[in-house]
Order: C-alpha cells, then sequence, then structure tokens
C-alpha cells in the first residue's frame, strides 16, 4: 500500500529529537558518499495577479536519497508567489489559491530496493522541522560549547522551530526575541515559553536582541537584511534561513563559514518565462554580488562528519548558510516519518497499483 | 478534487493525434517563450542486485509548464535500472522490482494559476505516445515533403508508436522494420500493419531496411550504435530516440542537426552516489566525444515555429536527437489528456484537500 499522510500526522509522529538524529545521521551518509542531493530545479510562469498584487507561479522540486536508509525522496512546492509589504517590510510570501484557501507542498518517499512510492503528504510540518533542525545542527556542532543566549530575529512558524530546535542542542537560558509588531513578539515568546521551557524575553529593536547574545538566528521572510556586519560580537554563532537577512559583508567577516551544499548554491536550477516576475532572484543577485564561488566553504555534512574543522577556539565567529535546500533531508526525515507512521497506523492506504505500471515507461 | 488516473485511462482518452497536435501547438508556445522545461535533475545510488545482474537505483525528474495552457507538470521515475545483453546487444533497461511485478513512473499535473494538483497517473502509455510525436514531428517539419518510405530499426513498444506516428504526418507507402529476431520483426510487422494501414515489411538486415528509406527511425532499446555514416543517402531524415543509436560521425555528417533542448543537453543534471553503476553514462560519454556544445543547433521549436530553418532542399541529409527528456511535453500532453479524462469522467476522485495544506510550507 501506499500511505497518504498530513501534515497533522507528521505532527502526531515526529517530534524535534527524532528530527535531529534523522538529519544527523543522513550528514554523517552525506559525507560517506552514501546519500546525495540531486539538482534543484524551479520553473517559474507568470499567472494572474493575487489581491491586486503581481504574483508568478512557481513549480520547485528538490530531490535526493540516502542509500544506507534505502530510501529516496522528491519535494515539491506548486506555489503562487507574492511579495507584499507588511509592517513596512517586503516580504516573500505564498498566496493560498489552491481550493480551501490552501498551499500546496508534497513529499514523495520511494524505496530504492523495489523503486516502489511509499507514502505522499504535505511538506508544511516537515519543511517547518527540517530548516529548525537544520539550523540547530549548525549550532550544535559550531556554536561555542557553553552557548546559553539565542537572539532571535523572526516570530513567525519558522522561528518558534527554531527556539524548540535550540532548546535541544544547548543548555539555553534565555531566547530573546525581535520582531517588528510588539504584539506579536510577546504573544510569541508568552506561548513557547511554557513549551520550551526557557526563558522567552521579547525585546524592542534587533540591537537588543543580538546584544551579548552567543547565537543569532534569523528565521524571518523579509527580503531585507535584519542582521549586519556591525553587530557582531567575538565567539558568536550566526545563522540564517533565507538569502538576502545577512548583510553580505556579515558573511565575508565571519571566520567560519558553513553552506549546505556547494552544488546548489547557484542559480543554474532556476528557469523563468520572461513574464514571471522573481523578484526573490533580483534580491538573492543584489545580496551576492562578487560571491559566486562557494565551493570552497566546508558544507555542514563536513562539519558533522569531521571532515572538516569549523569553530577552532571560542572567540571565532561563525556563520551557517541554511538556504538552497538540501533534498536528501526529505529522504532522511520522511523515512523516520515513514516507519513510526506505519507503526502506528496512520494515514489513507491506496493501492500501489495505482502509482505503479504494468508497462515499462 | 484531484484525479488519479491509470494507463488504461491514457489509451482509451488521448489519441495519437492528440498528441501531435498538443505537443506540436506547445513547441510554439515555447517559441514564443510562453512555456519552458525545468532543469532535469537525477540521483542514483546502488541498489539490490537483481537476478544476479548488477543493478542501480535512479530517481529521475523532470518537469515544465505551459503559461498559454495554465498547466505545469512534473514527471518522474522511480526505477530499477539493469544492463542486460540480450540477442546479443547489450540493452539499457528496467527491472520491475515494485508490488506485483510492476514498474514506477508517475506524470502529475498541476495548475498554474492555483497550483493545485489537478491529476496524477503512470507515465507509461503517454510516455511512448509523447516520444513517438515528437519524432513524427521532427519527419513532419524536417523530412522530405514527398518522403513515403520509412526504415523502422527496433520492433518494441516505442517502434510500434513511432510507426504510427509517422504514419500520421506523411502518406506512407512502406514501412521496413528491422530487429534481431526474425520472429518479433514478423509479428511486429503483421499485427501493426492492420492498425496502421501502411504496409509493414520485416526485412533481414538494416542495411536492407534503410536502402532507399526517406526516414530512418532509430527506436531500439541497443547500447550500441544502430546506424552508421556510410549508411546515409542524399534526402535521408534520419532520428534517433537514445543516445548512442547513431553513429557519432553521422551525426557530425548530417547537413540539418536538431536537438531537443539546448539547456538539457548535459550531464548537469545527474547526481550518482560511487558505488552506483551507470552504464548510460559511460556509453553516452564515449558517444559524445568533442561535442560538448550543443548550443549552436536548432531546436525543435525553433523549425516548428519556423524562427530557424530545418531542411532548404531535397538533397540536403537531416538528423533529429529525440533524447534529454523535454519536461514542458508532460504539460502539453497532460493538459489534453486530462480535460478529455475530466469530460469521460475517468480516474478515482480523491480529496485535493488530501494533497493540498492549510499551513504555508
Amino acid at each position: 500500500m501506499t500511505l497518504v499522510l498530513s501534515n497533522e500526522d507528521v505532527e502526531a509522529a515526529f517530534t524535534m529529537e527524532d528530527c535531529l538524529s534523522a538529519l544527523e545521521e543522513t550528514y554523517r551518509h552525506v559525507a560517506e558518499g552514501q546519500a546525495l542531493t540531486g539538482r534543484r530545479s524551479d520553473v517559474m510562469t507568470p499567472t494572474e495577479p493575487y489581491q491586486g498584487e503581481e504574483a508568478s507561479y512557481l513549480l520547485k522540486i528538490m530531490n535526493g536519497a540516502d542509500a544506507k536508509l534505502g530510501i529516496a525522496a522528491l519535494r515539491l512546492t506548486s506555489e503562487i508567489m507574492i511579495w507584499p509589504e507588511i509592517s513596512g517590510v517586503r516580504r516573500r510570501t505564498k498566496a493560498p489559491r489552491a481550493p480551501n484557501d490552501r498551499w500546496v507542498g508534497l513529499v514523495m518517499l520511494f524505496s530504492t530496493t523495489t523503486g516502489e512510492p511509499l507514502a505522499i503528504f504535505p511538506d508544511g510540518v516537515m519543511q517547518k522541522m527540517r530548516v529548525a533542525a537544520t539550523s540547530a545542527l549548525s549550532a550544535k556542532f559550531i556554536a561555542r560549547e557553553d552557548a546559553e543566549i539565542v537572539a532571535l530575529i523572526g516570530a513567525g512558524w519558522q522561528a518558534g522551530a527554531h527556539a524548540l530546535a535550540l532548546s535541544k542542542v544547548r543548555a539555553l537560558k534565555e531566547i530573546r526575541v525581535f520582531s517588528p509588531t510588539k504584539k506579536r513578539r510577546e504573544t510569541f515568546c508568552k506561548e513557547l515559553q511554557e513549551e520550551i521551557g526557557v526563558t522567552m524575553s521579547p525585546v524592542d529593536s534587533p540591537e537588543a536582541a543580538v546584544q551579548g547574545a552567543d547565537i543569532v538566528q534569523c528565521a524571518t521572510s523579509a527580503m531585507e537584511n535584519v542582521y549586519f556586519k556591525d553587530w557582531m560580537q567575538p565567539g558568536v554563532h550566526v545563522a540564517t534561513i533565507r538569502d538576502g537577512e545577512l548583510e553580505p559583508a556579515m558573511i565575508d567577516a565571519a571566520d567560519v563559514l558553513v553552506i549546505h551544499d556547494p552544488a546548489n548554491m547557484g542559480h543554474a536550477h532556476f528557469q523563468a518565462i520572461g513574464g514571471a516576475r522573481n523578484k526573490d532572484h533580483d534580491n538573492e543577485t543584489a545580496g551576492r554580488e562578487g560571491r559566486d564561488d562557494w565551493t570552497s566553504a566546508p558544507s555542514l555534512a563536513d562539519i558533522i562528519s569531521g571532515k572538516k574543522t569549523g569553530r577552532e577556539n571560542d572567540n571565532q565567529t561563525s556563520c551557517f548558510l541554511n538556504y538552497r535546500g538540501f533534498g536528501v533531508q526529505f529522504a532522511a526525515a520522511g523515512a523516520a516519518f515513514y516507519h513510526k507512521a506505519k507503526e502506528m497506523k496512520l494515514g489513507h492506504d491506496l493501492p500501489t497499483d495505482w502509482f505503479t505500471e504494468d508497462v515499462l515507461p
């Protein structure tokens, strides 16, 4: 049977600890040459405006496989992209234009032994968890051992997952949260403090958050820089989930720079129809000037496996760029979730024959 | 609702004429910059041997979108690749190792207006049809107007679809068929002649097939060259569905060379784990020496749209390389099939909510 699972199933069967250990294991497989990520492939077309604002359609695909787990994964998003200005900041977001005002993102898992499709499920909850777990793994392996104060820039869904994930890898004393809207950051801290068991402090400015912080985690949807070179302090570990959050000069100034996947840092994966506007890419290109060669930077797999050295002392600054999705993460997290979901008998069973064929393709 | 359709549904609702006209239309959209193909992305890993023979797992993804049709498509195959020797020839094929001895290939269609998944179905029948229709479109736009004799090398599934497709684009008098096994080519001709309404003649050697033929169509699973420079005659149009079927010197000698998609001719899409053997790529690289730059060759879209000139006179030789899949074809053929399937109320309706989400991915 092929399982159709839901975001609720992911929430029920897959914890942040599961995600952290699945990703850490697969990063080791990557370093051993037993797991890999394919090239990302995006196609973008014009589409109808959304609430009067320019919109573009984007089909984004990433894939990967972990031979040791025997699982391959494909993750796709089929998105209506918009770039509204919210609280004075231009944001990259997606319009829920599928029936019932929903978004579209899916993960499919395959057996590398039989080729069969094992499961299909929405990507949302797993996406949030795997991004946060990856940032937290960078903190686990690169931040100072005694790091205890986190500055969290952002108070959205991704930011919440990051607070949880970071609390699992270091004994934190405080997470200081800045986001432009006072009420939002206050509610965010109040709600999360109980769940995470770490003091959460809303602060009035990004400077107040980062001053004295051991870890700075940017987790916003902002299109503008939210953390700057001048704010760096000795020993800090900075992580970002989006190209453009960090001032380019800050990235260049870090003593230790770690990236996700050298093969997927460029834009070669991206194809667009002329009329389709991609403000993301405008921005990314701007942020990237003079930085087209990422091959010399160690990857997180290099660091986790011990192949390359991250931080060498407590005074160094370090930076992890957690973007340009790493498809193999969906094989890793997907495999762990799938086995748990099977045990718990979650999801809708569909006949695998619906998704296989008796003719040679 | 999201439709789950089958190969039988494709056979019931989608004719070769439908396929030819859908592809021709989308090729024009490609030339206008209103349809496009993404980068292909393949990941390969080692897997268990199949019947004692070395095997590799391959997850292969292509995508594309036609903005005028409002449809984007993803096509994946999740394959156990093997390279057995059959009738003295090494062939590239796929082991049916999914439950009930089945293969795995899927097409997914999305609306570029809402992002929603419209349909999912096995790729086998459509794959055969779109490859054959593409070869036939090359004949329609590049072969001599008066072409009436076809040499068909191969007597498998793809070859059969090619015979049908070619019969739709030229008034054919005879299709001569060579394949190594006498009984196979005889049965093939006997069965198809009635369906297609063209004289089908099994012949004893490839030379006997190609001598005096106006169109040479290679449609084999062979890993070795099956058509050679020395066999070329003035005015012939040669098409191939697989890298390696044509002797490289033959390709170089053609007066008019047309390819599928300059952006997807290279191997940049391919990522493999060390232990995974890819005899395909061994072969392709060998066949390609000195031919890494394909950017100067016109694409089929250039020719169909009239942007570039194909054949200029009846004495020129022409050659079309029908490989390196062109993802947008699945958007074209998929859209035509989907609308027909809806009309005919085919398939299983599944709730679209299963494949969409209420959280922003």
